[in-house]
């Protein structure tokens, strides 16, 4: 329809970068996009932590299982989940925090990843590629100490940033017909939609010119869902001021 | 930089429409787009249910502590978490679901938002004005109740969608440097800025076209986070099967 919408659809994870930089006036901008998308409430609970230091990033890496575009990217930057700042203006006016509440996390967490999904946005129209990294949460604790992160702060995810050095197919999403519903939940329709899927993935992860697989959907998500993930999660949470309640 | 960056810092919610229709086929496009975000481990745990039905977007909008805009934008959707999808697509490979885990919580919560966020930057480069709705969340078992939601599966924001009626002005954000830092978080420098933004947000308040009011940052804080909000998520969100470990 026009060219934002065939960017957004044309979305990829880069993993490999040139060895062009990004520059802080970039990161500015990116992050400034970031805080202009809508935040509940007007909480703006996002803050962003950018790491250039080489140790730090492999640190980073090996907490994240080893992933090595953390270290390669131009620029990378972790988002946190941050409700100390709202803390601090509400004790500012005489006001009491009331910690722990899962209603403040949703908020927090929803709120820094419509800001990140605006950076990528804003990122991908410069020509920029981009990967989240979920595997901070690895080790949720000690990417909190390194980074220094108080209470009412957690890292939600990484960002790689960086000018791609490939260029790798779209993966094929699910049928949008097993995801947009119509007045209520559909329950009876997934089930075939989502054998039909396998079938569409099992061909793409056959086909596809890097890291060709035999997998299908079902067995990734019994991978991810089908065991514990992260257990500490909980307590790390809890341990930060968030989720008591 | 670029139109695209332009159209991202000039987001305003916008809550007056005019009576145009938006059409199925933009509908469709837009949650192709939210489908086309990143998704951790390719787990797509976005559902999105249009409501059209006049009665349904009455309930809605009086759940949402009466915000006429549900019942008047052309197009109204509930982004909804869902691990159910990936639960049974693990169950038709012979896999166990792990329920409840917070790991899980976070990523289908994140992958909504995401989704969601794009959907919203494609609507905006179609001149397309939105509002999200995290007031369904007032009482988040009866709208699970109205779209048959079942286990596994969450409400965590409405979207209205619309063709602008309003010029609203883009309201200031934080000074950028309370929220970008640098390798470690940045305590120390938050008060401060703080302050500053409380100033700014006065003079908005006070100036602004429409709904001039007295107020500022903190103040606003102090509504939000120096309260209970909406105490019962947590027993909900256990009750539809997440967060319980």
């Amino acid at each position: 329809m026009n060219e934002t919408i065939d960017r957004l659809l044309g979305h990829r994870s880069i993993r490999t970068y040139t060895d062009d930089p990004v520059s802080d006036e970039v990161i500015r901008t990116l992050v400034a996009c970031g805080q202009a998308a809508a935040t509940s409430s007007h909480v703006q609970a996002t803050t962003v932590v950018q790491i250039k230091d080489a140790d730090n990033r492999q640190r980073i890496a090996k907490i994240a299982g080893g992933q090595p575009w953390v270290v390669n990217a131009a620029a990378f930057l972790i988002w946190c989940a941050d409700l100390r700042r709202a803390s601090d203006a509400c004790a500012r006016v005489g006001g009491e925090f009331e910690a722990g509440m899962t209603e403040h996390f949703i908020i927090a967490t929803v709120d820094v990843a419509l800001a990140a999904q605006n950076a990528v946005v804003a990122a991908e129209s410069l020509g920029l590629g981009i990967c989240y990294i979920g595997g901070i949460r690895n080790d949720a604790a000690a990417v909190s100490e390194l980074l220094h992160l108080p209470d009412q702060v957690y890292p939600v995810f990484g960002l790689c940033i960086g000018v791609p050095a490939q260029d790798p197919e779209v993966k094929p999403r699910l049928p949008i017909d097993a995801v947009l519903m119509q007045e209520s939940y559909e329950d009876s329709a997934v089930a075939g939609h989502v054998a039909n899927y396998d079938q569409t993935l099992t061909d793409y992860y056959a086909r596809r010119s890097s890291n060709a697989k035999q997998s299908d959907w079902s067995h990734a998500m019994r991978s991810l869902v089908g065991k514990e993930s992260r257990p500490h999660m909980h307590a790390f949470l809890n341990g930060q001021g968030f989720l008591t309640r």
